[in-house]
């Protein structure tokens, strides 16, 4: 191994990961739930502290966009609700331990699928604090150690939340270690983490497309792949209007930083006379920014034109792209050449056509008549997630704790050999 | 793109492996079946073929171990179980379409989870020309497309075999396209492989360390990683004698080049006074090497001294390594140092010290009282298996038809947008 300090640095926090892991991988589930209750009272208790890590960091982040400021920052409010999630975490089932699916063989072998943890998750995400507690709170849940390398504006907040979770760690009696964040906000520490695969079994990058990008370039280590929500909402011809123009407000502008907003308002040419006006004005007067194909143009001057590139831009932002397609195949073909696969929703009074596209389209998270903003693994009853998985392995759409484990199988015997 | 000729005939294979997937996605139960059928038939109508281009891949293998002979070698009634397997994989329930989870929100939103298949999936073999067979049956049925790379000394064999194959896809009216067999032995093409990320979803690689290495080393796609079987059997200080002789020669010599089979003995030290004479002199009559610490070389001048990289070395041949151990502890510490994580035995009649095995080591399957051949998804009742994995994500394990598929959320309201 080379001398470098970061790379020593890392391998320290690695090594001493791994050791945490095995600790955590058979702690009882009490004693897991403690930890993640006594780290709520913790962020509960030190809420001021908090709001002045994260003062220093927005006052260092002027040149963020108002989405990822909003995802940056931290108020009272915030901390409350970070604090009941990690409650909600630790009121759920224990994911680890129990049989998954227990079976004999006509030879009288009794095989089980038993839940293990995944092992050392490493986390590499941007300025979302939050993400911090979220992350670390369902990898102690899982049996898992966790090393999380956050964005560098959030450095401080990051810290802060940190603190927190390792003092309900030490308070239940459980390793410091089983959490780390990395102490650097030196780039060159990503890297080195994505090249970890001893000390390190899956990476959960969260964040925009050119982190997600770096991350696949160049990890050596499994990963969930959480690429960029290009989400679309298809307001067909047998649409209601009155339920479209409702959800696709929700939809686009409810939290338009989240990844389960839409992106790219799609309708069917079907319902341009009738439903493709209200619907822009709807968005414009809203305050979002349109951009259209000719069609929505020809509605209001505020529309702006859309560009080959805006098709597949994932906003994260109050600014939504608007084209008419030829009925369900043009919105079909549409989502494919675009879409990133991770929610896309049709609105309809239509079964026949919902259930088409639920069966035709190939995303993660496919809705009929209800916002894409629940996509959320809170919204779908699985607490809180660590991210949507638009990769096809393992897991895919939310990443709760359930999807943090690994099994092994059992297979009890009485001396039976194989023919 | 390049205009290398090489690249040019992948990238056609990758574009007609994706074509080919949209298909046999959708392709009704009935119709995979019959593809199945219709290619087991093929293979038991065309035994002759098949053994003489097999002969062909023998004559020119002249220098591989006994081990890999065997199996490369086909014989009429190896072809019959190939086609049998076919036969038992069209049997097995579809993997695919059939809601894995359908729950309820109290927003009235209902959530489904729908199996779906993986996509294309790339496997890179030895010369195991059942392995074409075997992975071509289990791709068909899980609704998947596969690119298959098999080992050069296997190439007439694996061809022969894919011809049968195809025949059974456009027989029932699939694309042939469905399964594709890269026609060239030039090693190129496995790193060109490895970075088709538009057109391969997951990489199976099937094969030594070395293979395995370079494919983890190389490939920008996420695979099942099937390391190699450094697998353990260990005699506890409890264990029946006879029952023990029985399992430790089945474990190692029923078939000495398949995976699941044991390399290295471990014997607890308060046994080695009864144990460990009779086990090594079984193996040693029975025809295989053995190589040992200073207590088994004891028992025999045969027993030729293990070295330091013995014990992390998968033989696939009639050699094993054995070693005295310090009970339970002792075997665990020797498993975790050395072992691959795929398939550890413990033979006891101690029912606290087989669980205690059971939950401290960390491998994919740990069995009690039984032999380490039954490391195998047929045996599992899983029908036949693409892989055991060694990795923990997705699939680890035998990986048999419904490993082979991910899954979509569909999700269905009445309207309903996030507050």
């Amino acid at each position: 191994m080379s001398g470098d300090p970061l790379d020593l640095l890392m391998d320290e926090i690695g090594a001493r990961a791994r050791q945490a892991a095995k600790t955590l991988a058979v702690a009882p589930s009490a004693q897991k739930d403690a930890a993640l209750r006594a780290a709520a009272d913790s962020v509960s208790a030190r809420q001021d502290l908090i709001v002045t890590a994260n003062a220093r960091d927005l006052a260092a982040a002027q040149s963020l966009t108002p989405a990822l400021r909003d995802r940056l920052t931290l108020t009272g409010a915030r901390l409350e609700a970070m604090a009941q999630a990690l409650r909600e975490i630790a009121d759920l089932p224990d994911p680890i331990g129990h049989e998954l699916a227990r079976w004999q063989r006509p030879n009288g072998l009794d095989i089980a699928r038993v839940a293990v943890p995944l092992g050392v998750i490493g986390i590499i995400y941007e300025s979302r604090p939050n993400v911090t507690a979220d992350a670390g709170g369902l990898c102690i849940k899982s049996g898992n150690a966790a090393i999380l390398r956050g964005g560098s504006e959030s450095f401080h907040s990051s810290h802060a939340i940190m603190d927190c979770l390792q003092a309900g760690l030490t308070a239940a009696g459980l390793p410091a270690d089983c959490l780390q964040l990395v102490p650097t906000i030196d780039r060159a520490a990503v890297g080195k983490m994505l090249r970890m695969r001893d000390f390190i079994d899956v990476i959960v990058p969260r964040g925009g497309r050119g982190l997600i990008e770096r991350v696949i370039a160049e990890s050596r280590i499994p990963l969930f792949q959480h690429l960029d929500g290009v989400n679309h909402t298809y307001v067909d011809g047998a649409a209601d209007l009155t339920m479209a123009r409702q959800i696709v407000l929700n939809a686009k502008l409810r939290r338009p930083g989240v990844c389960g907003a839409t992106e790219t308002l799609l309708v069917d040419s079907k319902v341009k006379a009738t439903h493709l006006a209200p619907l822009i004005l709807d968005l414009l007067e809203a305050g979002c920014e349109v951009r259209g194909d000719d069609a929505s143009q020809a509605v209001d001057p505020r529309v702006l034109p859309a560009s080959e590139a805006d098709w597949s831009t994932e906003y994260l932002d109050p600014v939504i792209s608007v084209r008419m397609v030829e009925g369900l195949a043009g919105a079909i073909s549409h989502i494919e050449r675009y879409g990133s696969h991770h929610t896309d929703a049709i609105i309809t009074e239509d079964r026949t056509q919902a259930e088409l596209f639920l069966q035709s389209v190939d995303s993660a998270i496919l809705m009929v008549n209800a916002s894409t903003q629940f996509a959320d693994g809170g919204e779908f009853g699985m607490g809180a997630e660590i991210g949507i998985s638009t990769g096809r392995l393992h897991a895919r759409g939310p990443v709760g704790v359930e999807q943090l484990t690994s099994f092994k199988y059992l297979v009890r015997g009485a001396g039976q050999v194989r023919p």
